[in-house]
C-alpha cells in the first residue's frame, strides 16, 4: 500500500544555524518541498540583510535537494512601512513572539495592545504580508493559549484583512476560533496531533516531548484532531520541529523543543491511514497551505509505504520523536 | 533570629535501600526525630520479617543520630487478620498503592473498590492500624487526585473509625475533605508549598521538581500553604522525599521524586518565617504527628537560625531540591 504527497511543506519550521542548521536542514529537505522558517535565532532575524543571508546558509545547507525557504521577519512594533515594504519582497510573513515566551524569544512584544502594535499590524495589512502569532500569555502552564485567544479575537476583528496565523494550536478553544473569525488561520504541529499533558509528565516525564505550548488535554487532542483529518482548508501542517543538543534536553532544564522534521510524513502518514483520513493528507500537508499564502511550491514526489519504519536513536546529537521506536510508514521515493 | 524545633517528624518518607539507603537515611537522621517509612522497596514490603529486616538495616544506616524510623507495611488485600494483628505489633500504618500509580507500586491494589478492601480495612480498624494512601485514579495526569476524592469518601464513610491518611495531598479538593470527614488528615510536603506545574514545566523543564502527584495550580498551591501555615490539626509534614540517582532524572525517562530529607527543615523555617507563621511550624513538623499516630517520638532538638545556607549541588549522586541555591535559613545545631 502506498500513497503519494506532491510538494509537502512544513509551515512552522526552526532550521536554526550553524553546526545544527546543517544536521536538520538536510533532513527536512530530504521530504519537504519547502517550509515557513522561523526567525528566532540569536540575535531574531529582524533586518533584511539577515534574512537574505539565513535564507543563503539554508540554500547551502540544502543544496542537493529541491527545497524553497520560505523565509520570516522577527516581529517587532518599530518596524516602518517603508521597511515592510522592502521586507515584503523577500519574506512572506512576519512571526510575533510575547517576549520571553518561548525559546530564543526575549527580543518579543512587551505589550500585545492592539493600538501599541496597530502601526505595523496595519501596514502588514496593506502589503499582504501574513501575521504568523506564538499564542500564549505568561500565566498558568495549562492556560496560556486559551487566555490568548482573546487577543486573537481583538487582532482579527482590528484588522480584517490581514491574515493571521495562530500557530501550533494546541486547545479546543483556538480551534473553535477557526470558524468564528474568516481571517484566522492555524498551524499544528504533529505532536500535538498524538500527545496529552499525559505523555509529557504522566508516566516517566519525557524530556523529549517537552514543548511550548505544552501538551493539553484529551478533549484538546481530540479538536485538532478533528480538523486535521479532515484537513478544514483553514489549518495547515507546521511541525514546530524544534532541535535542541541531546545536553539540552536530558539535564537539569531541559529546553522547549520536539524535534520531528524527518519523522513527520511517516507518523502523518501512519496517523491519517489509522483514521482513514489518508485522502485529507495532501490538503493538510500542503494544498492549504498554498491557498493561505498564495503560493506555489517546487515540484516534488513523495512516495510513501505502508512497511514498518524504524526511527533512528538520534541524528548528530538531536533525539527525534519516535526516536528507537517503529513507525508503521516509510517513505519509499522522492523525486 | 533562631527557632527551635523539638522531635521534628517527617511523615513520609522514601529511604530506599542498599546503597541509597547509605547516602540519604543519615541526611534524615541529621535533623528529623523519626520518619514514616514508605514500603515500597523493589519486592516491597510486605511480610513481618521484611519490616523488621529493613528497618534494622535503617537503624544501622542512622546509628550516629538519634532517629526512629517508623515501619508500615505495603498494603495488599489478601492479608489475614491474624497477619495484621501480629504486624500491627511492628507498624504503624499500612500504605495503600493503586497498581502502578507511582514509583515500584506494581504491586499495589487493583481496584479500590470497598467491599474488596473491606475484611483488611475492617481489621485495620479494628486493630487501630492507620490507613496511608496514595490517592489518584489513572486518569488524566491533572485530575488524578481531584478524581480520587470519591474514593476517600467512600473509605471515611465506611470505616469511621479507621485513620486514613490522605499522602502528600495537592488540590484544593482534599484540603476540603479534611473538614468533612473526622477520619480523615493528610500529608502534606514541602515541595507541594512551594511549587505549581509551572515550576516544572512552565520554564525550562525542571526534572528535579517531577513528582507524583504532579504540582497542580495556584489555588491548589494556597490551599494546601492555608491549612499548613495555621498547622491545621489535621494536616502533617511528609516530605515525600524521593531520592534517585541523577541518571535517572536527568535522562529521556525522568523517574519522580524531589529529594528534600537535607533541606527541608531550612526551607520550611524560610517559609512560615516569610508568612509570620513559624510559630505553627512545631506542631506542623511535629506534634500534630504525635496527636494523630498517638505516638511520642525520641527527643531531639534543631535551632534554626536566620542564616543563609548554600545548598549542595548533590548529595552523592543525588540532586537536592535547591540545589546550589541559596536559603535563608539554617541549622544551627542539634542534639
Amino acid at each position: 500500500m502506498t500513497h503519494t504527497l506532491y510538494s509537502p511543506l512544513d509551515m512552522h519550521l526552526h532550521l536554526r544555524d550553524s553546526a545544527m542548521l546543517q544536521t536538520v536542514a538536510p533532513l527536512s529537505a530530504q521530504s519537504f518541498s519547502g517550509g515557513l522558517i522561523m526567525p528566532n535565532l540569536v540575535p531574531p532575524v529582524s533586518t533584511i540583510s539577515g534574512v537574505l543571508e539565513y535564507q543563503q546558509r539554508i540554500k547551502e545547507a540544502t543544496k542537493n535537494e529541491t527545497f524553497e525557504p520560505l523565509m520570516t521577519l522577527f516581529f517587532r512594533s518599530d518596524y516602518t512601512r517603508e521597511f515592510l515594504q522592502q521586507a515584503s519582497l523577500h519574506v512572506k510573513a512576519l512571526k510575533l513572539y510575547p517576549s520571553g515566551i518561548t525559546t530564543n524569544s526575549e527580543g518579543g512584544v512587551a505589550s500585545m495592545d492592539v493600538e501599541v502594535l496597530r502601526p505595523v499590524l496595519q501596514a502588514m495589512s496593506d502589503l499582504g504580508l501574513v501575521l504568523c502569532v506564538h499564542g500564549e500569555t505568561n500565566g498558568f502552564v495549562m492556560d496560556r493559549e486559551k487566555e490568548f485567544c482573546n487577543i486573537y479575537e481583538d487582532l482579527a476583528s482590528a484588522f480584517p484583512k490581514l491574515k493571521i496565523i495562530m500557530e501550533h494550536i494546541t486547545t479546543c478553544e483556538s480551534v473553535a476560533l477557526l470558524d468564528k473569525y474568516e481571517n484566522l488561520y492555524a498551524t499544528i504541529t504533529l505532536h500535538h496531533l498524538l500527545i496529552t499533558l499525559d505523555d509529557v509528565v504522566g508516566g516517566m516525564l519525557k524530556p523529549h516531548l517537552f514543548c511550548k505550548p505544552i501538551a493539553k488535554r484529551y478533549e484538546d487532542k481530540e479538536a485538532l484532531l478533528h480538523v486535521a483529518l479532515q484537513a478544514h482548508p483553514k489549518v495547515m501542517f507546521g511541525s514546530d520541529s524544534a532541535p535542541h543538543p541531546i545536553s539540552k534536553k536530558e539535564c537539569c532544564g531541559c529546553a522547549a523543543g520536539v524535534f520531528t522534521s524527518p519523522i513527520a510524513l511517516q507518523a502523518l502518514a501512519e496517523l491519517f491511514d489509522k483514521h482513514n483520513a489518508l485522502a485529507s493528507l495532501q490538503s493538510f500537508v500542503s494544498n492549504n497551505a498554498q491557498a493561505i499564502y498564495a503560493y506555489t511550491p517546487p515540484f516534488k514526489e513523495v512516495v510513501l509505504v505502508k512497511v514498518p519504519y524504524r526511527v533512528p536513536n538520534s541524528y548528530g546529537d538531536v533525539v527525534p520523536m519516535f526516536a528507537d521506536e517503529t513507525l508503521a510508514w516509510s517513505i519509499q521515493s522522492v523525486r
